[in-house]
């Protein structure tokens, strides 16, 4: 039922001012749009004719330049692996990929703060950086395609959040080109900077709604000396919420990750993937990584943390990596559950922040609910930040299935003061639920910062805020 | 040359009004409003005759619908230990204090968030977490008296957060009354979310423009089981800069403080308060300070770290504490430099972020420009977050003895891409210093923010910005 709001449609004219813009790097070749109109879990597809690819923040700004006095909606786009929604156009947007913005522009290994272009790739930078004896604060499983500039943009948690805390503490500057075209160039090297508002920090997690993050400064911690992982079994939740405060307390500034998952996720990596689980016979797995300066020292407390949590009896069993090649392959039994998901059927994905004692209830309790309408329901993700990726999958999609989670998922976390979504933002499938998670005072308010900086609603509409009484007029 | 801005007047009307709202808690006695008036260094005074003191923050909010319906302006004050003027009226501003909004509203021992009331002191919070087995996220020497509402507002620094980063960081939710009188409540306690903008990031470094914070959610690190503290001497700052390169190394994940200070510094401790200097005849001291889980493994490493110092030379002298009470000693010598330089003249503070390789070069170009005509130039600071504290005294205010350190020291700081306040604010004294460190871009939107959030710019006028062009008209 969403109708197209009123923006201009693409002319010839337009066509040939992109192209003497940025020659050969605005497409509008159906066969290569392809796969930027579609997002990666294939549930949204726009009809977008035009791909531009600057390089550039002046080609972005002239861009936006161009498109704000035109009327022309812009759909922003970093490496499309998204999980709402938020990266693809809607209708005909036009496409700006950061794609070929991908230089790296300083790194001070002193400070440990790099300073690099929106479209590299997350890996390629941690790749980087292991090279000089640092790593990136966050790291996910989408590391191999996703551009830094689309991890800011939607705020992007991940496996390292509980040991390097969020961007919006990691991230020191930004360069970012607003709806008209003016550039702010906000990209500061430093640590801490009290002059005047913290202006970057509303582009962070606006996701390409507000401005075009065009480039990017991080503050980067040192590459751990040593890194060990612990897999380990639980006989049930209470045991996992127990085994995390124990690690916690004894671990201590170790402690570099806290991940869970149930047995249903661990079967679907097994069915799906042929991935092989070497902890048998558990209801709930946790995966513990510690990061230090000292491989001996992390050693000795990670073997006191086993002893304990085996004697209370907190884990059955378990297995520890300590060499790279198992380490991955442990990684892999988390990371690569989204990938399994895909391949169990239509997938139903929400991304909730919840008190760490209730994070598993709504799993059990939409069970409970969905019975045999659904395939599999299972849940998983950083327990340690309160975070629980819950799945369910069909054999197709279907309306009275979706009924039957929706709303009921999400009155379930607004009972409990949850978040509707915790890491992957609201983008084009989640916006229309905001108000679950935030009062309406809040919601008027960002509405009237969009409208303030881009009064057109020209960048990626359709996404992340119910549209505004006044704007509904309009359309 | 300052000119009060065309806001209403005090009648008796509004006295009443205040009186009926909060009996006992308006008060317009000229002695008791004193203290509030002036600011710490007291080197800024108002002359408000009401203060206020709201227990909720649905008393702020009438407060301020009244005084926004009636265009009264407003200044929010927490502990008024602020450096920069930003805390204390500048002429007739009702004084709105946070001192009885001081409940905590809860903690929770599993995820280590606390949300309370902005005016709690850090201290007394800081000993609450710590019978529970926790700390505040944020140290610095005015915790006896600053209030939590008072460190968000203006985005307090201090001496953890190289360890656990800033307010951004791990501030996870906020209340926060706005000009008007709405009450915006984004008072979450999870560690993730990203549903719409972050709006409360906005609120965080903006000195009271543009809301008035009641209410604080605040994720509080685990009670480190060892403290250990370093004091070392070294021969020139090159050293200092490689012993905390070193250390960051060595020390890892445990470093929780690197601070630094010059023997000026140490001269006025010795002189002014009295505390003696452990280790003598260096040029530098540094504060290297290990927080950790296993007290063995910390001693371990701090003992590797600081052969290694020895007998690379990095470090020639240095006394270590384990033991509270000369923890404590040792603190203070940094801790209480503030204090000395207040007691050795009038005092011209600079809060400077700079490249780490730059940093203590200002001080010795200001030392080298002023000779003979500042009685004292020092440089001490928070080293590890490219944070330095430049400080001038003379026998009595020089207005030439100014002309000659301003703008000298905004513009190198300029040159090197630093900021000329990186954990103090602008407040009344440097908002007209911001163009040194931010583009006009972003001060014109920072203007465009509070124009739309605070329409009649009710909320701590002559703060923070510079007046933008079209309020210059209407003053």
């Amino acid at each position: 039922g969403l109708r197209r709001l009123p923006f201009a449609r693409l002319g010839s004219g337009d066509a040939a001012f992109f192209e003497s813009l940025m020659p050969g790097r605005a497409c509008s070749n159906p066969e290569e749009l392809k796969s930027f109109n579609v997002d990666w879990l294939k549930s949204v597809r726009g009809c977008s004719e035009l791909l531009l690819k600057p390089k550039t923040a002046a080609e972005v700004s002239q861009v936006l330049r161009y498109c704000h006095e035109r009327n022309l909606a812009v759909s922003p786009q970093g490496g499309n692996t998204g999980l709402v929604g938020g990266s693809v156009p809607v209708f005909d947007e036009i496409i700006l990929s950061t794609a070929l913005m991908n230089q790296i522009i300083s790194f001070d290994p002193v400070s440990g703060i790099l300073v690099c272009q929106a479209g590299c790739i997350l890996e390629k930078l941690n790749e980087y950086l292991e090279e000089r004896g640092f790593i990136m604060p966050l790291d996910l499983g989408a590391k191999g395609s996703c551009h830094i500039g689309g991890n800011v943009a939607t705020n992007a948690g991940g496996l390292r959040l509980l040991r390097y805390g969020s961007l919006r503490g990691t991230v020191l500057g930004l360069e970012v080109v607003l709806a008209d075209g003016t550039v702010l160039d906000c990209l500061a090297s430093l640590r801490k900077d009290n002059t005047g508002y913290d202006l970057k920090q509303l582009f962070i997690g606006s996701e390409g709604t507000l401005g075009v993050i065009t480039a990017v400064s991080i503050l980067c911690p040192q590459k751990p000396k040593a890194v060990n992982l612990a897999f380990l079994g639980c006989q049930d939740f209470s045991r996992v919420q127990e085994t995390f405060t124990t690690c916690r307390a004894m671990l201590g500034e170790i402690l570099s990750a806290f991940e869970f998952m149930d047995e249903k996720c661990m079967e679907l990596v097994e069915k799906h993937l042929g991935l092989s689980n070497p902890v048998r016979g558990s209801p709930f797995y946790v995966l513990i990584e510690t990061s230090g300066s000292n491989s001996s020292h992390d050693e000795e407390k990670l073997n006191s943390f086993l002893e304990q949590a085996m004697t209370s009896g907190l884990v059955t069993d378990g297995t520890v990596a300590v060499d790279d090649k198992k380490i991955k392959a442990l990684w892999s039994l988390r990371e690569r559950i989204t990938e399994a998901l895909t391949r169990d059927g239509c997938v139903y994905k929400y991304d909730i922040s919840l008190p760490v004692g209730k994070l598993y209830d709504l799993v059990t309790d939409t069970r409970a609910r969905l019975g045999q309408s659904a395939k599999n329901v299972v849940g998983y993700g950083h327990l340690g930040d309160g975070n629980l990726h819950l799945n369910i999958t069909a054999e197709s999609y279907s309306h009275s299935l979706l009924d039957a989670i929706e709303p009921f998922v999400y009155e379930w976390t607004a009972r409990y003061n949850g978040s509707i979504s915790a890491e992957h933002g609201l983008g084009f499938k989640k916006k229309q639920f905001i108000q679950y998670s935030k009062p309406n005072e809040a919601i008027f308010l960002m509405q009237r910062f969009k409208a303030m900086l881009d009064p057109k609603g020209i960048l990626n509409p359709y996404k992340t805020l119910p549209p505004s009484p006044s704007a509904d007029t309009i359309a």
